[in-house]
This record gives C-alpha cells, sequence and structure tokens, in this order.
C-alpha cells in the first residue's frame, strides 16, 4: 500500500493537515472519538487489537470507549483504571496505537448515577438525590464536599496513571447525560443550593476543576480534552445549543485543549440512518468554533471526503470525527489518502456496532466483518490469506452472504463463479433498502460490486438461476449456496411454535410481498413477531401506500431488538404515528378474513379487531432446494463432478441479520467451511485465576482459613 | 462448632443419611442443586470459594452452575469447559468443594436455541429451523445427523475434562426448557421426522445417548445424573407431570445414576413467594420415586426441617434440594445437624439472588449479605472478626439495615444500643411484610431479632425517637443512622425531575401512607415510576379494599424490574386481573381532583382517565434529620461528646432495596464506617492480557503483522 503513488486530487490535502492539540499534534485531522465496542474489560486484547487497526489504518487520534476511574462509578461493560492492574492492557493498546503513528486518547469518566454499581455494591452519588437510570431499585445519594473532592482525586490519579499507560489525550468525559460533571450541568439532575448549584458558572465548577486538575497533573504532555452533549434535544427540559450548550463553551472556552462536542444523549448522538442523515450534528455544534480558539472535533456518520472537506472549510470543525465510519472502515484516512475513493467502505448507519456492545459481546459491523475479530482470529480488515488451495468456487446468491464471500474469495485469489437468479444483483439488501428509512443500507451491495468488477478471477452471473445440475456442470470444487430465506406465511415464529390455522380465502401477505411490490389495501394488521426492524418499516410502508394499518406485537413495545440499535423510541413513535393502532402485549391467535383474533399474552384475554388483510412478519425459513438437491445427489457424485464440498452461507444456514450473512460469507471465503468445529475457533479472553490476591484493608473481611478460628467469631 | 453437643432431635437423624449415588456417596441428605449466581466464567475465584462456603456450611453434595460444553451454545454469564483453560478455576472450586467432605457436581450443558452466540458468532443450532428465544434476530438452524453426532463428542469430552476437574457427579442437563436434549423432547421445538424426531422415544432419544455416553466416559468414578423438568405448567402445549413428563422418567428410569426433577422453565421452577410457598412442586415431582429405585432430588425451597423429614419420610424425594435456601444460609444442614433451629436463615423468596445473576454480577441475597463477597471482600456467613478498637455504637433505627449492623457488631462483640422509635422493631420489614404475598419477609427481621435477643452486648430500645441531643448523650463513640427512607409524595422520580404541580386539595396518598393504614376509596390513580415490586403490591392492596384501581406507568411493562426477579409475568397478569385498567407507557403528567391527566412517553399524546385520590409510588428521600442534626454540631461538640463518626446505613443513606439495607449494615459492622475508599475494597478479577496466545488452526486468520506481508493480499 505504501508504495502506492497518492493520486488524491489537491482539494483534498485539508485533511491531511496535522492539528496542534496543547502539547501534541495529530498527524492529520482523521479523528476517532471515544466509543464503546463491547470488549471493554471483558475483551481487552480484542479492544487493543482494534484500536491499533485503526492507527494503521490512518486515523491521526484513536480514543479509548469511556474508561471508569472508580469502583463508585462502574459501568460493567467498558475499560477501567482503578488502579495498576489495569496497566498492563490499556499499555498494550497504546503501542499499538502509537506504532503506527497516531495518538492515544482515553475518556476518563464517572458515571455517576447513570449506573446501580451493581458489582461493587457502592451507593451510588450524584449532585442531588436522585433514582438511578433505567428501572434498577436504586437511588444515588448527594454527594457532600468530601465526596466532590474524592471524585476530584480518583479523576486526577487516573489521568496521572492513563499518561503512565502512553496516552497522549486525556478527556473529561461530560457528555451523553452519563457523568458526574455532565449531571453538575444539568438543571434536572443538581438541585444543589451551594456553590455546585444554582447558577450555572456554579453547576459548571466540578467540570472547570476536572479541567484544571488534569491539566495541573499532566497538561505537560498530554492534552486535556472535554467531551461535550452541547444540545439535548430536549427543548426547556435540557441543555440546548441556543442557551447552556453554548454558555458552558463559552464559559470554558481556553480552559481545554480540544473541544470534542455533539448531540447528548447517546440515542440523539448514534442516529441511524433511517432517522438521520450524514452531518445531521452540524446545526448543532457549529457555534462551537466561533467561541474558542481551541481545536474542534464533531460527528456526524462522515463517509464522504467532500463533506468533511466542507467541514473544515466551512469552519464548523477542525478535526473530522467519526465513530462508526471508523468502525465500518478503520482504512478510511489511508484510502482517502491515497486517493482511492471506490475502495471506501462506507457506513451504513445501521448500528449493529451498538447492538453489539449493548450486548456485551465485541461489537459486530454489517460493512466490516472483520470488525472485533482483528485479535481473536487474525482477521485484517484489508490483508487476507491468499488462497491454499486449487479450489474454484461457485457462489450462487448474490445477496450480502454471497457477495462478501465472492468478494474474500477473490482478494484471496480464487477463481469464482457468482451467480443470482435477478438481474438486480444484492437480494435482500436490495429489496430491503428500498423500504422506508433504509436506502443507505444499499452500501453494503455497492461497495462489494464495485470491488468484485475489478477482480478478474471473479465472474457475476446475473439473471442466472442454478439448478443442483447446473451446479454439478459448473466444473467448481467448492459450492456455496447463499439463496437467503423467505418470510413465512404461516404464522410460526416465536409467539407459534405451530402453524396458525387460517382460512384459505383469508388475504395473508409477507414481508417478501410487500418487497415484491404486492401490497395489501384497505385495514391491514401487520402482525411482528420478529422484532427487530422489518415489522416497523412494513407498517411504514403501508400506512405511505394508504392503508389503515392495525400493529400487533407480543412485545411489550414495538420492535423491541431496536432498542439494542438506540432507536426504540424514534422507531416507536414513528410507527404509533402512521398507524392506526398500536397493539402490544398482544399475539395474533387467528387470521379470519374481516377479522383478528387477539391475545393478551399476560392473561389470555381475547379482543377483535377488524381486517381485510394481514401481514406476517414472523419467522423465516431458509431457500434451501439447492443445497437439498446437490446433497441429495451423494458424495459419489458429487465427487464424480469434482465437487468436494457443499455449504450453505448467510440466511440459507440460518435466516438472521445482514451483519451475520456477510459475515458468514467472509468467514467461509477465509476457511472454505462452514462446519462448527470441536475447537473454539478463536482465541479467548479468560479471567485469571489471582486466588491468593491480598484482601484490599478495606474490606472488611480475612481470607485465609487458618486464621479463621483466630480471628474469627463464630455466629 | 465441632465442639457444641449435638442437641437435634433424633426425628431428623435420617436427614444426615448417607445415599448411595452411583458410585459415589453423599455424606447426607443435603444437596446444593445447579444454581446460577452471576459470577460464572466472569468472576470464577468468587464462585469457587462461595462453592467451598456451602460445601463447609454440611451441603453433601454441592453442584455447580449450568457449565457450557461448547462454544456453539455459548451462554455468556456461566462457567465453560471448552477446553484445557477452563480446568484450573474448576479445579479450584472442586477443592473447595472436597475440603469439607462434600461431593462435587457440574452441570454440563449445551444451550442450542436458548441463546444467540452473539460472542462465538456460530449461528445456534436446534432440533428444528427455530428462531432463538426473546428477540434476537437470529434463527437457529436444524442440526443434521453430524451435528448431533458432534454435540454427543462435546459433551462426551465436557464429561472427561469434568473428571480431570475433580468432579463427582456430571450433569446431563434437560431442564428449564434451556438445552438441546430438552429441545428434542419437546414437540415445540422438535418437528424432526428422522429417528430424533416424532414418537416419544425418538425425541428422547438423544437424551438418552448423552446419559450413554456420559456413563461409558467416567461412570466408572462419576455418578451421571439427570437434571429433568417434569411439568412445564403449559397444559397441552407443553411437557406435563401427567403425561410425557412421567413418560420419560418412566422410559429412561435405571439410566441415570441420580433423577434432579423440577418445574420448567426457569420462572415456574423459581416462583418467589409472592406466588408459592415451601414445597410448591411436590405434587408435580411426586410421582418419580415410584418409577425409579434411583435416588431423587427435588427442590421447594425448603427450610423447614419438618418439611425436609416429610419429604424422605412421605416418599417423595430421597435428597433435599436447595439453590436458594443454600444462599440464604450456607449452614443450614450443620446448623440442623448441631439442632441449632434458631440459628436458621430462612430464605424469603424475595429472587433478588436470580436478579444479581440476571445483570451479570455476583449474586445478592437478602438474608445473607456474604453471598457473594466470600471470596473478594474474606467475608464468611458465620464468621466475622473479633471487635478490634473499643468503640460502642449507638444504631438508630431497627430497620433491616438497623438489625443487620447491631446483630454483626454484636456478634463482633461490639457493646451496642439499637434504638427504634416504633414499638414494633423491623422497620419497613414490618410494614412491607403485610402487603400482599410478602408475608416472608418478616423472616429478615425474625432472625435478626433472634439473634439479637440472644446477645448481652446489645441493648434493644424499642419505642425510643432519638434526637439529635440524646445520641450527643449516649457516650457512644460511633453513631448509625438507620432511619430509612420516605416515600414522595410531589411525583418526582424516574420521569419526573422537578415537583409535578399538584392543586393542594387533590388527595394524593403515598406508599407510607397505604402501609399506615390511611387508604383511599372510590376511583384510584396508582402512578408506578418505581418499578419494582412496590407499585404493583399497592394496586393489589388497594383492589383488595375496593378500589377501583387505575396502574399507570411510563415503563412498557408493570413492575419491569421484576423481569430481574423472574416474576414479571405473573405480576402484571395478576395486576391486570385486579386493576380496572392498565396503562403502560404513560406517565402522570398531572393530578387533579377528579382527574389525571396521562402523557404517552413515545407521543406526548395526552388523555385524562377519571380519578378521586393517587398514590405516588416515584421516588424515596431519606430520613436522615437526626444525620444532618448531629453533623451540623460539628466536630468539636461531637468530639467532646465522645463521638469520632456518624454515618448513615441503608436507606437513609441511599434508599434502595431490602438486601442493600441489610448489606450496608452489615458494611458497616465490618469496617465501622460507610465512606467510599479509594482503593477498590474487594479483590478484583482480571482478564489476562494473553496477547501472544496462538491462533486456532479454524480461526482462518493470520496475527504477526511480520507475515502480513508475506502471506497477505491486500484489498
Amino acid at each position: 500500500m505504501e508504495n502506492r503513488t497518492p493520486r488524491r486530487p489537491a482539494r483534498y490535502d485539508i485533511l491531511f493537515e496535522p492539528v496542534r492539540i496543547g502539547p501534541v499534534t495529530a498527524k492529520n485531522r482523521f479523528y476517532q472519538v471515544p466509543h464503546c465496542n463491547g470488549m471493554g474489560r471483558a475483551f481487552p486484547s480484542s479492544m487493543a487489537a482494534m484500536r491499533g487497526v485503526k492507527a494503521e489504518g490512518g486515523w491521526g487520534v484513536v480514543v479509548t470507549e469511556q474508561c471508569d476511574v472508580h469502583h463508585s462509578g462502574n459501568h460493567q461493560r467498558e475499560i477501567r483504571i482503578w488502579d495498576e492492574k489495569d496497566l498492563p492492557y490499556l499499555t498494550r493498546a497504546t503501542d499499538e496505537i502509537h506504532r503506527h503513528g497516531a495518538l492515544a486518547g482515553v475518556e476518563l469518566a464517572h458515571n455517576g448515577s447513570y449506573v446501580g454499581n451493581l458489582e461493587s455494591r457502592t451507593i451510588p452519588v450524584a449532585p442531588s438525590l436522585k433514582a438511578v437510570r433505567g428501572n434498577l431499585p436504586i437511588t444515588a445519594r448527594a454527594m457532600d464536599k468530601d465526596d466532590i473532592r474524592a471524585v476530584r482525586r480518583w479523576h486526577r490519579t487516573a489521568a496521572l496513571n492513563a499518561r503512565r499507560a502512553g496516552f497522549d489525550i486525556v478527556y473529561i468525559y461530560a457528555g451523553h447525560d452519563m457523568t458526574l460533571p455532565v449531571h453538575f450541568l444539568s438543571r434536572r439532575h443538581n438541585h444543589r443550593t451551594d456553590e455546585y448549584g444554582g447558577s450555572l458558572e456554579n453547576r459548571a465548577r466540578l467540570l472547570r476543576e476536572l479541567i484544571e486538575d488534569a491539566k495541573e497533573a499532566v497538561g505537560d504532555t498530554c492534552a486535556v480534552a472535554v467531551r461535550f452533549g452541547v444540545d439535548e434535544l430536549m427543548g426547556p427540559r435540557g441543555i440546548g445549543a441556543e442557551d447552556e450548550g453554548r454558555d458552558v463553551v463559552e464559559m470554558l472556552a481556553e480552559l481545554p485543549d480540544l473541544w470534542d462536542v455533539n448531540l447528548s444523549n447517546f440515542d440523539n448522538d448514534g442516529q441511524t440512518s433511517r432517522f438521520s442523515d450524514e452531518a445531521f450534528q452540524q446545526n448543532y455544534v457549529k457555534f462551537v468554533k466561533s467561541v474558542t480558539s481551541k481545536p474542534v472535533v464533531g460527528v456526524g456518520r462522515f463517509t464522504s471526503p467532500d463533506t468533511m472537506v466542507s467541514m473544515i472549510k466551512g469552519g464548523t470543525l477542525d478535526l473530522i470525527g467519526a465513530a462508526r465510519p471508523s468502525i465500518a472502515d478503520p482504512f478510511l484516512p489511508r484510502k482517502i489518502e491515497e486517493g482511492r475513493f471506490d475502495d471506501l467502505r462506507e457506513c451504513i448507519g445501521c448500528n449493529i456496532c451498538v447492538a453489539g456492545d449493548k450486548a456485551s459481546v465485541p461489537m459486530r459491523c454489517t460493512q466490516n466483518p472483520t470488525m472485533g475479530e482483528e485479535w481473536r482470529r487474525g482477521w485484517h480488515p484489508e490483508y487476507i490469506p491468499p488462497k491454499d488451495t486449487d479450489d474454484t468456487v461457485l457462489v450462487v446468491g448474490a445477496g450480502p452472504a454471497g457477495l462478501e464471500a465472492a468478494r474474500a474469495l477473490g482478494q484471496r485469489g480464487y477463481d469464482v463463479m457468482l451467480a443470482d437468479r435477478d438481474r438486480e444483483l444484492g437480494g435482500r439488501v436490495t429489496l430491503e433498502s428500498r423500504l422506508p428509512g433504509l436506502g443507505e443500507w444499499a452500501r453494503v451491495r455497492d461497495w462489494r460490486l464495485t470491488q468484485l468488477r475489478r477482480m478478474p478471477n471473479v465472474q457475476l452471473l446475473p439473471d442466472n438461476e442454478i439448478t443442483a445440475e447446473m451446479a454439478l456442470e459448473a466444473e467448481c470444487s467448492l459450492v456455496a449456496v447463499a439463496t437467503g430465506a423467505a418470510w413465512r406465511a404461516d404464522g410460526v415464529g416465536r409467539y407459534h411454535s405451530f402453524p396458525m390455522e387460517i382460512p384459505a380465502d383469508t388475504p395473508v401477505f409477507t414481508p417478501d410481498d410487500i418487497m415484491a411490490g404486492r401490497l395489501p389495501s384497505g385495514r391491514v394488521v401487520v402482525f411482528d413477531d420478529d422484532h427487530y426492524y422489518m415489522g416497523g418499516v412494513i407498517a411504514e410502508r403501508l400506512a405511505e401506500h394508504g392503508c389503515e394499518v392495525t400493529f400487533v406485537t407480543p412485545d411489550s413495545v414495538v420492535s423491541s431488538f431496536t432498542q439494542f440499535t438506540a432507536e426504540q423510541k424514534r422507531v416507536q413513535r414513528r410507527v404509533m404515528e402512521k398507524c392506526a393502532a398500536v397493539h402490544t402485549s398482544k399475539a395474533l391467535l387467528r387470521a379470519e378474513p374481516g377479522a383478528a383474533r387477539l391475545g393478551c399474552v399476560y392473561t389470555g384475554r381475547e379482543t377483535e379487531v377488524a381486517a381485510d388483510a394481514f401481514v406476517l412478519v414472523t419467522g423465516m425459513v431458509p431457500r434451501d432446494e439447492l443445497y437439498t438437491g446437490l446433497r441429495a445427489y451423494g458424495e459419489d457424485v458429487l465427487g464424480a463432478a469434482g465437487i468436494r464440498r457443499v455449504v450453505r452461507l448467510g440466511d440459507c444456514l440460518g435466516p438472521g441479520i445482514i451483519a451475520a450473512a456477510v459475515h458468514s460469507g467472509h468467514l467461509f471465503a477465509r476457511t472454505l467451511d462452514t462446519a462448527i468445529t470441536d475447537e473454539t475457533p478463536y482465541r479467548r479472553e479468560n479471567v485469571e485465576l489471582d486466588w491468593d490476591q491480598p484482601l484490599p484493608l478495606s474490606s472488611g473481611g480475612v481470607w485465609a482459613r487458618e486464621k479463621r478460628q483466630g480471628h474469627g467469631r463464630q455466629l
């Protein structure tokens, strides 16, 4: 890569100017802002390797996710810097980042009442008495002056330890309604009457002190950054860019070495493409540069080099912040630097990365199947082992699994035929990207087709329905069947284990019908027993079409899995606004001409609603006729045809999300198999057995059993 | 303890008879069945120590939680036995168990479609195509014969490894609708047409094979147990004790060495005391002994030695199974053995242990504050360090925090005065235990009072409202204020950060009013913004009183936190049955005489319902007047009075659950302080940095960066 002649137009040179940030200098304007990743303290090697790959990809700054400074503000999922035990893996992360010339940042955090401290069992702390977030039956106590001094001390110690671990930039995190300094800032959280409450100056005191403390502790060698949510999108109930959001930046304008500004809370900051476009935060954050001389970084799902340049030239930002775009393409800066614009793998804004994090597993990415696999499987987003067999491969089905399998096999140097029954390639991605709000998802197809069309060793065969006979004659040694899945029309899903009784003349549709343009009319019941996006977007599509839609789901909220993608509230609001009625916690028991019989999932109580037609969004069934047809020939016939293995990929193997299909295709391209191995196919991260670790003095206990008789009083 | 003269009546001797289980023998009939604990693979030292304390407490058998046999059935929260890396901590657990003469069991499991394999990203497997549990957008694929052979191989390898780790009993887990063998058994899951589907004999084939495989592999030295849910409480849709539940036991009767039988799923097996009584499973499992000669263990929240004896003598069980009772009192068998019946600390059936597990943190127990703290803080449930200062302690408030503080301080040998303003001690426990379904919670008070009344160094002072002046004159060097908290009447909680506007003549009640017997009448709106049990039980209480109750909550389900205690479905069903109306996802915006103004949390759309009175179940405020009054004197005055420290405990420090209050009192008794320490006050469990671990052959990747240029093809 390093030897290619740069061929980028000069107008992008501005993105590669160095930027001074306090005592350190970023080599360019590409700035990977802090983001969670589901690795954190549970998968620290995965975390360190992932950050290193970002640096390798050209980001001038790579920052960690939030990093707990103390056990009393304990976000179980993230990294921590409680004491020296955390320094080895943090140092590993900074080593990996520095190896490629990037600056390493760390986002210090104390979560206050955002967390319940379920692990440490410490009563959480807050500026004022406050029930902790969510439904945990825990109330954070109001901090006294000793507590405030302690919080400052913990941040200061953490800043010093962060420097020991090699970090160049130390954050004070006042964003996303998640940390103590922003809780002090917020009128909702802070009802104090002392010098830390009341006026904005008072409410900003802790933030100011934390910045000053950090500068005093490490400011000679480390930059001190502030991450601040300038607008909570709550109107007068919250901080707004027109009022206190601006006032805070004005008040502290020159104090930090860098302003990292965004929307708050995370649901607003990390909006999906279903609800926002590139650069959607611009109007909120653009004031910041006008009130500070310090460098400003902001985000907005930037993937277009032209938009990035306009952010700099237009005076909105100094540094192009990115979380999701750096996940979808860790090499985005390098590719722009080298003018390889066709290679940019753009984030589709689906937030499946967020879902991985929320589920406490290494995050995944729809566009980048190597995300989270850098360390544990040794997968790199740009490099792949060259072919090491003589196989030739027939991939049937050019949906997300087939496209990625063919692309990665092609990259490895294999000869590949990729066939699809449709003239237009892309499979479900093509169909789904036409549904309301999902347009950007077409990037999954577009990037892969661009790559494939450049590969002389890959043959694209659209408009080719491959039969088992044809596959036998294809002279390929591996056949990968990636023919997708079909939505069921019988109601089987999570609620129904057996087909519903549906009278023959009942107008029943599936998402496949809707995507194919076969739409019902009149009063339509959408039964969503799938719980991700499909039920909601189908309802939206039908409402736009003029149907009177009744949305029915056995779950307690609309599209419940979208809680994991941080968009459930927006989804439910939209569905409630578009539909005539929304019935949650109800199952569709029977679909009949003219009526839907609903049953309450709690009481069994039945009700009826009028229905001219039904759309069943329940389960999916693999379209695996080709696979079963081929397998039916038996090993001998297949062997005689030169076929040594037939596999299923993606939805044809196990119907799921697009990210899983892409991952399935990629995994096959790397291993040439899909069988579950006996050995764990990735490196495990294990908790150390540290049985005789000394007890902390403040534990209140005794450990050694020998001592119990002497030191213990029996009940 | 060992030297005390046994004084148990002979009728309990039967509980201490040894029981032969295949090739091993349990020393008595006390059998700690498998149970999750939130420690698992993330906190393995905590897990090992906790199991050891159970063995020390006299349980004849101590079994682990479920233990994953393979990455393709990956329950992230539990222990695993994927390969040799797991043997060190498992061996530590068996060492701890054996040290005290107990048998160690391990519950091998493959979770099939119960899990989404979010970590490994392996497509889950199932007898037939099936969407995985919950709302994960993942479909388990139907297993072929190779898959079935692999599952058998993984179980066999795991059994062999389990023996290497020192286990005496190896389980095949076919319970709780959670594992492959029970999925094969179930008609809901298994729609196969081969020899593993159709007839019950076919559906039981995998279970039979797994038992046979384990016996063949380790049966010469290890017992092979089966855990089986005989009834799913689903009527004809599920397995029932009258039909296939019985048929399975009959069919495999003599094959395993032990039957561990219960109700399925976990919500049915682990019912709270709000919905079930001791021995509630008896009628479902009692048939088992009549169809097998093998020993039978069952559960039913057994804490009464007389009930236990009747289970044995009545022919229901051979071994007294316990999960929760062994958590509340790990020394239950020892205490019965020694006739120390007053010392039995009975489980209250609140399931806060389950909540800890579901939240992926070491579980807690309302009755036993040392649970989960055995290793990390060196806390033992029976022994405590003797006093090591000259302090005398005044504890004000005899609720759960004050009772436990006084008791544990008394156990340490401190002179303690425990005062309460009420004649009847117990604080909130006394009041709440009178609410519908919460009667057993009084055990929190009763056990502590029994202990306290035997302590000559503890003085109980009921009916004594302690003022700051009185505390100054009490001649105590430590004053612990455990005066609880009051429910707010202003609406502030999670939804409202500021007091609601409530006209002065609006009849507003709080849970404190209801518990004090001040009840509204007519149409009552209960606004639950607390989300644990209180809103639901208040609604139930008012409905019983004859009110027409409208239940309103901004959450999407009733009492949402009870999802963590595995009772939410039962709670919501009951509340829906008792109330005139239930409005979820709605906030009470305004309370006015005659009407409640509700707002949809998604759309903001407002509606109105008639209301004669309101009960606000929102937030709590500490009753800390005594604390602030004492602190107002200043250090000098307090010092002159001999007071060196004034602290708050329990709800007075941070309003929460009873388990937190008990823990707070216990922590203070051990440390004589409540301040948050800079150092982490417990031993941490850390993920090992194992950066250069070799890559598995099946990873499909390359790791060493040096090799990338030679071995990798660039995009």
